[in-house]
């Protein structure tokens, strides 16, 4: 699995509104043909901060995902609510296959 | 979901040790009633860093684990293995619910 972890910290008063897009987000991601897991995460002990666990077959998948209207409604929606830029980090899933 | 996102530092001439031990921790996670995900993730661009991420029903879910004879071996296999302390952060899942 080609897989990405967004760390995002949201401003206050934009984390509803945040969810909520996340929200939509999931929901069309997840039929994407090759991801895998959409998961939002949001920090037990600093809630303001959430994580998005995206995995995908491969790297052409992950690609694929930035050219979907839904990617770039969320982007454009959520430009503005956050306290800092988000962050990706790459990985490579072992386990599952 | 109740989620924990568990990241490792280990040594590098115990890697392959260690991601032989996490095989078999996967194997055995994923069958544990409760359990909705249990991906090792190795990163991409600091391959002595690694991300195991477990997802469980329920926060009980994720205390039975530590209670299972595959985690206990794991983490007295692991133990030497690290470079620094493993960290652990924990999460609300949002979505999926």
């Amino acid at each position: 699995m080609h897989v990405t972890l967004v760390h995002v910290h949201v401003k206050p008063e934009a984390v509803e509104a945040f969810m909520e897009a996340c929200r939509k987000n999931h929901e069309q991601s997840v039929r994407e043909p090759g991801n895998r897991r959409f998961d939002v995460l949001r920090d037990a002990a600093e809630p303001n901060r959430f994580v998005l666990y995206e995995a995908y077959a491969c790297a052409e998948d992950a690609a694929a995902h930035k050219q979907t209207d839904h990617y770039r409604k969320w982007r454009d929606t959520v430009a503005d609510m956050m306290a800092e830029p988000r962050k990706g980090v790459g990985y490579l899933g072992l386990y599952p296959a």
